[in-house]
């Protein structure tokens, strides 16, 4: 790194140095700054709505489609989706200061770990208003620093909430350094901010697979790699082919651009006649188009819709983001394990099954963040699993593993008390 | 990265694979393969002990030190210290499989996390022997792969002790492929090496300052960065100048050498006079070389020996591995907590004191690894903290943190079981 913006640099500074401060926040404190960050928000919705109105405009000017006009737009409705979401995080538990792992050593010294904030969060975002508020009120409860980057298209919008939320932090006697938002929006600045170890404990990166795979490749501190999911479903012999076709059909349709959604299906061939007759019921109506290896395509027979191709073998391992679904028959739990094993990214892995010890083998092979039971991809979601609220879905092995809670934005340290204890 | 080195990538690709068959492996069959390894180490060791010899006088041709010739001899003592090390990981219980976290969702779906292995652990080690005995046992039983590249000067003896090694896995129906030792002693080779992301989940470096420095800023994938130590401990007001001069003698003197010693006394004001009469008694004897500020050196009075000097600016923060100690004098405890701050590594820092809220306040406030309370910062240690074995002390934030032991091997799943859950 040859020289890093001044901005960027004095507010990642300063986010450390509230870092300090935020370690022991008490929790009530906290809790009021993020009800009062609520508050403050709505009673400033006609500014906030105006800043995002000067970035619509613009963004209609450069002729954005208009998939992203919607996620550029603040609204009434998702303004109010957003303040609730900020106080659903002040009524979550506070993760730091638990102590685990406590025990009294022989020596008499006790012993114990104590949960403590990584310091400082780094995000890089794309267009849509709520992630930096949801990131900031994650970072705020788990008494985290936040240095945030946003997309150029939500200058205005970012601005106007950032300005908010640091006034409302002051307010409430926490430290305004806290959440940064930078607000330089050249290229150059997120190449830099990747590099930022010294002060950046943990990088977040949240938007599309390009800004994923940068900051994978490029980040020289630990960041979340997450939100790319190649997700198998296998339909195992035995199994209730009816449930197998809801699971299928909720998978795949219920929000197909989602990292969980399903993309291939693993059908033994003893159950592939009655399960492809199944999804037949809904395929076209849902407007899923089907991609079949050889003998799925034999058993299909005629379709004159157009929505049914041979597979190819680059669907395999494709995360195809939309109402497209590859399928392919096996001869065993082992031939749909390794073809997990080979084309899998670790995300989601189900298996729909009525035999206990299928289902064991399935679990125990599969090396994935979540593997399910006869349940849906979809549910690999900090919500759907009571975390509260979600910053990610992490497809790392190291730190946190699946969809991340506020726990996760934490790290633990030890605590040793003893009376003149040394070592022998 | 241009090519990669044929034996690197193929024993890496041949680890990858092992680390499918290690998930799931019996704990019996891995602690029987354990016992069976230190049964062979020692059937063997005429052939260890003669390939050690050929490193031995290799070495002594080269001109290579005493303390380096120490490091890397193997005898008949040090191969029965190893043995007892493979026998005690033998004897642990095994990480694999744990779950924690399980709950019934309000939707009957049930929940929990499984520990699971990370899968291939790469380790860049240098001349001592017991590394990679120690670092494959405790791969092994945390249901790991590993990757084990040594220092050429020991490459007879890792050719032996890897060669019994991998025989007895074999034996024992162990997947042999699961410890692979590099034997190309080309130096590129470890530039290769840290960027191998795809076949290597967690990256280990054993060794000096210069290797962790290289990995630390040029591993692709995550690593275990530790063994540099600023170690502070605070001599509070009130305190018993006791204790505290027994803990900084034990704390400096014991093993001067290691990460964990102490490198800076900071000493309340009120307590300083009396606590340097105390240090001053084993000072000389002990051979300890004092940098004092220049408040201490004023109260430490003359002193002749030539083992007393004024402390300079570079003395704070420096890691002394010797007996070499800085100490300054402070007015307050917040004092001693902004200095810790600002030159402290996140190793291990200690408070001697005999007031519980300052006590309290020093453990909430200090972020490191291992904050002590009237206890010498040599504690800081798997062994001493009672995990039973220790693959690092690990200055990182995220994953592991402080001393690692089998659990910090691995990382979880999510098994979510449901009976046709969707979601809504």
């Amino acid at each position: 790194m040859t020289t890093v913006d001044s901005e960027l640099l004095i507010k990642a500074r300063a986010a450390k140095l509230a870092s300090q401060q935020m370690r022991s926040l008490p929790t009530v404190i906290k809790n009021t700054a993020l009800e009062s960050i609520a508050d403050e928000l709505e009673q400033n919705r006609m500014l906030l709505l105006a800043a995002n109105e000067l970035d619509l405009a613009k963004a209609r000017e450069s002729g954005l489609d208009d998939a992203f006009l919607m996620r550029l737009a603040l609204t009434e409705n998702s303004l109010k989706a957003i303040t609730n979401g900020v106080r659903n995080v002040a009524a979550l538990p506070d993760p730091v200061g638990e102590e685990f792992d406590s025990r009294t050593l022989p020596s008499g010294m006790h012993l114990t770990r104590r949960r403590v904030p990584l310091g400082v969060i780094g995000t890089i975002f794309e267009a849509r208003p709520e992630v930096p508020v949801d990131i900031s009120a994650l970072c705020l409860k788990s008494g985290n620093s936040v240095v945030l980057r946003g997309g150029k298209e939500a200058i205005n919008t970012n601005k106007a909430l950032s300005g908010i939320i640091r006034r409302t932090l002051e307010k409430n006697h926490m430290p305004d350094g806290a959440v940064q938002m930078v607000e330089s929006t050249d290229r150059s600045l997120v190449h830099q901010m990747v590099k930022l170890r010294d002060y950046i404990d943990l990088l977040i990166p949240r938007g599309g697979p390009e800004l994923i795979h940068f900051v994978a490749n490029e980040a020289n501190m630990p960041a979340i790699i997450g939100g790319i999911g190649v997700c198998h479903t296998y339909i195992d012999d035995p199994c209730d082919v009816t449930m197998a076709s809801n699971i299928v059909f909720n998978a795949k349709v219920q929000a197909p651009a989602k990292c969980n959604a399903l993309d291939t299906v693993l059908v033994h061939a003893a159950v592939a006649p009655k399960f492809l007759s199944a999804i037949a019921k809904w395929q076209t109506s849902a407007g899923v188009e089907l991609r079949l290896d050889r003998r799925a395509l034999a058993l299909f027979g005629p379709n004159q819709t157009g929505m049914v191709r041979p597979a190819v073998e680059e669907d395999w391992g494709q995360e195809f983001l939309g109402l497209v679904l590859a399928v392919k028959i096996v001869d065993s739990i082992e031939e749909a394990m390794d073809h997990i094993d080979r084309y899998g990214s670790g995300h989601s892995e189900a298996i729909i099954t009525s035999d206990d010890s299928n289902a064991r083998r399935f679990v125990d092979s599969i090396d994935a963040s979540v593997v399910l039971v006869n349940a849906s991809t979809r549910l690999n979601d900090g919500g759907q699993f009571g975390l509260g609220a979600e910053v990610a879905i992490s497809t790392n092995k190291l730190h946190a593993r699946g969809p991340m809670g506020l726990r996760e934005l934490t790290t633990y340290k030890w605590v040793a008390s003893g009376n003149g204890h040394i070592r022998e």
